[in-house]
């Protein structure tokens, strides 16, 4: 049977799926349910373009690796056709372990398991189902394999996975200032003693790329209003969980009731993985438009303010929030909701973006008489200088009285 | 209160809003819900980019509406500031009535009411709602405005809506010959004699526009994967609704539940609307999940296809299917599902295109010497001509025997 | 010496010279002469952005020599290094016989001889130049190498020289509608049976392909004006030569003088070709600038009517022109400017179009079974058929004649 | 008679020309000229893409001030029709004073006068032949009409011709990481206090501009090669010049031959302009094909070197180059081409570059609380602080002996 087939995107066109076992595991049900989780969870509340999937990346970075293995080969680096597949099949996989709206979950139901161990794991299990044919990709991705720099492709400062969601999220958002030219980069990748390298050429797309990552931070993954939707949805999950926990009924699918009652513990098993694989965007949204109607009225706000986007005031600061003004919000909303309420509804939080780090995983460029420099240090580089800098912000949400009780009584 | 707002959107970059009602329009939960509605449906399937919202289409026609407007007056056609506004409700809105997977939704559980019914009785409550305020667009968009322009403006050949489906769509699918020049277009509108034309000198565009259109029905909107996942979605409501009407308790939210065992009206009450508007992709997408475990296993099968993404093998012809392929195919589905299943399961469906039916709404083109001319008899038209012709083909899709008994037995 | 160069193309990026001979025919005084001789010629006169050059157009093709060249290895197409390297020579230098607005020169000073043989020759200059490394380069051009698609990439109706060509000058004129997805294209080619085929994925992008050249012939090629600007300076130029002819010391650099008092032959000596490398669209426009101030009334309002800016009115029919009308304008012209003034300034001209020619070389589709098949019989086309058909439509142009009092005078 | 116009721009899309004078002005052969003059010299040298004409620039930077005046309009601020059409003149004329390689030619034949000066004389020339119609648009240019903001919108750090030229030269180089978001840009644009801001939102778009222009003044305007390119052109004119002011007639157009032998003066008269008007690229390429064989071996090889493109070896440096390195290279100069060559032949530069530029003009925000403040202050800013420092490089050029000595006997 004839197994070839092409997928399209938005980005780069044409996708080919080489082989067998790629098409299978992207087949797989394990791989078809990243179509129902978003990419970017809540930041469609300002972006509304960002609805892309999980699915989608993971084909993209396919596409990219691709690609990234034929530069290679051009510049006669050698890669077997066996190393090949192998890498393929880890960028397809990295973030198979990734659950709807993660770093919500990762905070709550989910908590002390990592989306990268659940990747292993289900990586593993995959390993089991096709008789061992993922084992190199998952010494790969382990960082075990010896050709170190098939690793970097997957996990380092200019690795697949950033050249593609950067470019992606930016392409969805519509935040132009984000766009990198991943091609233009990867066409300059290379290899040198055994690590990933830029060629010299590539140095002002590096650094656009650097550039282009701090926009996004500040621009996307950190905007004020995704982030305050982000905080309620942790809130809400932190709350179902107690209720649950406490014994209380509620509405929600089995995979998610699973999760609300289910006890702290440092790792997953059999049953935790079958229940996790059916966690999907859908689940999330089914609970929270059913909590709307919920008689806790913590729960019952919480859920509201995400399905109807009704968020709280949120403010980015340079300096820490002052006390007094936290503990005059906290009054405010404990007046109104009751003792304890405010620790759901008033939340300050510090934010750091380093674009560049200089000590795990430097970016090194290498010269046309083969040297290899970090580009921090480069005679050629204009900004990356400024780009070590580690830049720290302050996140402040909490309602304003008059949008609360609203909420309360609708 | 500043209500001043801006969108980002892939596609045109900033989105204003203008100002207060419309403001409030997209506020009001009934256009929130829109953000849960994919454009597109199941279409992502096959492109998987395609996970756009009417949310977002609906901004993008407001855009392309502004700059309509911003067209038309340097083009000294007056639109007084209440006209402006209304157009920009009427188009905002135009499409509020589209519930989840809607062509699938109005031939089974929402039958005999179409969306354009729905969104203008949706328009009347928010009228009411908002004291009058939308009296002239709902005059607009029902076409009893005499500045009829400003009709054809939502509803043409060439009106907005259009403008905006086809680029986005094309944008999102990344099936890169469905592009159109929107604004180029939209730059070429001009009204005479109360009739929406385009300059002669837009000719050109409108002819690409035309031909993307052709491009998009066939390699998009009629594509034979998610024509086939949308029958099979079809099908899997027929079987739930048959199924519920018989009494039979499906998981469903409430108000799947209600619109599965509603008896067949010609038209919606307040407690329909009321429905209704609770419905997004969610419900469907978690009544599927679910319906993968019921014990109908007609339901049970169709669910399994549509969510894991089983789909039947499908092929489109130029000619009719001979009726002996299609009786081989009803007898070996009946004889693995029982009597009755190949309704469900085995399907040939006509399907006819015509990129430009010079009947109705003919677009205009409008010389130097202020003469209107039907494109078609333009002597400056290259492609046109050919573009009347309808195109008839046909679609089959079926099981084959071994598909059917793995996902019979999962 | 490492040659090894990347170029910057506004259209595809970086491209990367390959190797030695490649680099050098490049640096190579024939080759950097198409950095002064513009690819469109008096286009800019419409579309100003229209200013690049054949030199550009020349490495273009290179690029997309090169992801053919890829393209069809990984289909498993072999293609020896020898066969590699001649295939990137022939299309880099297939071009290099053109002259500055050769259209024009080859209707006047450089009659009879092609710039197609002139490309040829200057290649077996080259080729004694580099003692014989470019034989299999002409083989392959000249179409007598064995394998055969290796020269239908060169010439054919789907060859590497139109994806360029057509990409390049939609591009810079920014006539959107020509605009063809080159990279899809190369995407799609294979090679089966020794001819050069696209596979049937791909047939929506040849059609938009097809589609789009007849875009740019209407819009761009044989825009009215442009062509007008083409006509006179044709006849500017048999002026010039007829006076030169004639005795008449005109401004000229050496190598325009050379041409002008050249004795009509069927061939190119060697004195020819040396003078021919000289001459690039400087020497043509310090001449025409010359000229305006030239005694010679017809050869000063030519080259002012060029120069200037200040052309004849232009209109194109779907009919034959008149007889009547023509000689009105005939006559109007000798009362201006004298007897057999007319052939100067009135002419009417032919011009026809067939955007897809099934006699020489079809497109031939690939399907998955490994079948052939002209893409004008397919089941799947969707435009292809109407593109069979040859338009024809008439030219007109001549003076008013406020207009060309105004340039006698001046 | 209808003058209405429009042209189409790869940049832009569709530029309409608004009324008479503008129209008529675009006709003038002073501003036609334009079409024969590069807008980035022999940058093309090295970014074959940038053949673009000052005349298309010209056009770009009017339909960008069509777009700021309508968005300055939308957001009330009255510019009157007067204002308008001046405002539209002004930039469209602002550049006309660039003759061909203008570095070039001001630093040697035209020395002392400015293009800047010349545009003014052109544009008081222009204003008498039109009846003083120019009167506004010269008031604005010249920085004497009390609402200054739109003396601001033609010259300032964040001015329409900047907007232009950066995302055209970009565009054009192919240089992607230059690319600038005009539109987004003057999106943005507003005034405060006759002063032109912009709106706080549009931070980020301001700071991308700023890098952007640091990326194209080090990748592309001081480019090695186009750099050394530009230093030799100085040089042959510099050369050519002190030849013919010896008395020796050198190969040259008759305006260019003007300026060959005029004496310095501090101003230009009319006969200057006269002259100056007929000078455009080919004039200057024109002279150097012809010099090529010229006797004086110093105007030879420099000729030689720009026309055939062989050009010194240059190198950028972070530190000043060592004295000693400088005395090698100007000895061996000397020894192969006499006592004197080295100053044509051996050059070291210093370039400075300031992306932002606190102290004048400064780039100023304006917040929703109508408050404003400059871009380097603003707490949102990411990384416009690092741009204020100067940034200093070394450019150092000069000849391998090698190399020469080909020049030297071709």
């Amino acid at each position: 049977m004839n197994k070839f087939k092409i997928f399209n995107d938005p980005l780069y066109g044409f996708i080919t799926i080489p082989d067998g076992i790629i098409f299978d595991l992207i087949e797989h049900k394990y791989f078809q349910r990243l179509r129902r989780i978003s990419q970017t969870g809540l930041t469609q509340y300002v972006y509304p373009g960002c609805t892309h999937s999980r699915f989608l990346h993971a084909l993209g970075c396919l596409n990219l690796m691709q690609k990234a293995v034929q530069t290679l080969r051009l510049k006669n680096v050698e890669i077997s056709p066996e190393e090949e597949q192998a890498v393929y099949i880890a960028i397809l996989l990295h973030d198979i372990g990734h659950g709807p709206f993660s770093h919500t979950l990762e905070r709550t139901i989910v908590k002390d398991v990592s989306h990268e161990q659940i990747s292993l794991q289900l990586m593993h299990y995959l390993n089991a189902e096709t008789g061992g044919r993922l084992n190199l990709a998952i010494e790969i991705f382990t960082g075990k394999y010896p050709r170190y720099f098939l690793n970097e492709l997957i996990a380092s400062q200019l690795d697949i996975d950033r050249l593609d969601y950067l470019k992606r999220d930016s392409f969805f958002s519509g935040v132009a200032e984000g766009n990198i030219n991943s091609d233009r980069i990867i066409s300059m990748l290379n290899v040198h003693e055994n690590r990933l390298v830029i060629d010299e050429k590539g140095i002002y797309s590096v650094e656009k790329f650097l550039i282009s990552r701090m926009f996004m931070y500040w621009q996307v993954y950190m905007h004020k209003t995704s982030l305050a939707a982000e905080i309620y949805l942790t809130q809400a999950f932190r709350r179902a969980q107690e209720l649950a926990q406490n014994g209380e009924k509620l509405p929600a699918t089995p995979a998610l009731e699973y999760f609300l009652s289910r006890q702290k513990k440092d790792d997953f098993d059999f049953n935790d993985i079958n229940a996790f694989v059916d966690l999907d965007d859908n689940d999330i949204l089914f609970a929270l438009k059913q909590w709307q109607n919920q008689e806790d009225e913590i729960l019952s706000i919480l859920a509201k303010s995400i399905i109807q986007r009704k968020l709280p005031k949120a403010e980015i600061y340079n300096q820490e929030i002052p006390k007094e003004e936290i503990e005059k919000r906290v009054q405010l909303c404990e007046k109104l909701l009751g003792a304890g309420s405010s620790s759901y509804f008033v939340h300050d939080t510090e934010m750091s973006v380093t674009p560049y780090n200089k000590e795990s995983h430097p970016i090194l460029l290498l010269n046309k008489k083969k040297q290899c420099m970090d580009i921090a240090e480069s005679p050629k580089q204009i900004l990356t200088q400024p780009l070590y800098l580690k830049t720290v912000k302050h996140h402040f949400c909490s309602w304003n009285q008059e949008k609360l009780l609203r909420l309360k009584k609708k």
